[in-house]
């Protein structure tokens, strides 16, 4: 897509509009230290846990695949006008992350609807795909995001 | 609900079931340290751009509610068999966290069900409400775990 650097109003937004951003890489120790503090279970915490668990290796936690996958949304190529502001969403991780994978994540606008009640903003559905090296698909989120409008009717 | 201190197969678990686990406090601290890394947007660093923001006030990143959501979970009273290794969920984010909150969880377990193609498990749907020192609900998590069967038929 085209570049945007200037901040995005609800008008600005339409069906289809993306970016990509990342890699970004998640080591051992990044997964370790996401887990002792948020998830503290044997496979996300110690490689022979990890090992022999149903993920069969040292996996991040979901919710560190969540959280990196936002950090690459707000620094990707979409600024909104009041930020990321979200009011929930839908994610399903398809694959572990593993200690050494790069992640990427491709952000895409699916739609774009005013606020039924409140005529100074709206709402932006995204779908975020975040991959690995591999590009393999490792986690779907499903965003509902606030978003100002430049004009109120 | 009584005490659950043996790991929980499929079959020990039931509708109904749930416990509370908290509170943790949520700091100003942790709040930026958190964004930082994983949503570094101006309202989550920093008190007066929180201020002059939608949230009124320096609050954490919707991620960061989760990650202590999951902690809260996974240190709870319901250790299931194999871990919370989680599929996927539904996250909806109904109030601001703010600097100086102390949250807690209570999980339900909502629905059990075998998995279709994979005798040796099923999945549990379980609502995770996250609230407030005042008893506001901050975050409704629906989160699809993977439970392992202690018999396989």
């Amino acid at each position: 897509m085209s570049e945007m650097s200037a901040p995005l109003y609800l008008e600005d937004l339409s069906p289809g509009m993306h970016f990509v951003n990342g890699p970004v890489a998640v080591t051992a120790e990044d997964i370790k230290r996401f887990a002792s503090e948020f998830d503290p279970q044997p496979f996300h915490l110690d490689e022979q846990a990890g090992a022999e668990s149903f993920f069969k290796g040292l996996a991040a936690s979901g919710w560190h695949t969540a959280a990196l996958t936002m950090r690459l949304m707000v620094t990707g190529g979409m600024p909104l006008a009041a930020g990321y502001i979200g009011a929930g969403g839908e994610v399903t991780w398809t694959k572990p992350v593993y200690a050494g994978d790069t992640l990427t994540v491709r952000v895409e606008v699916r739609e774009v609807k005013p606020s039924g009640s409140r005529p100074d903003r709206g709402f932006a559905l995204l779908r975020c795909e975040t991959r690995n090296q591999r590009d393999e698909i490792v986690q779907v989120l499903q965003a509902r995001v606030m978003v100002p409008r430049r004009q109120v009717p």
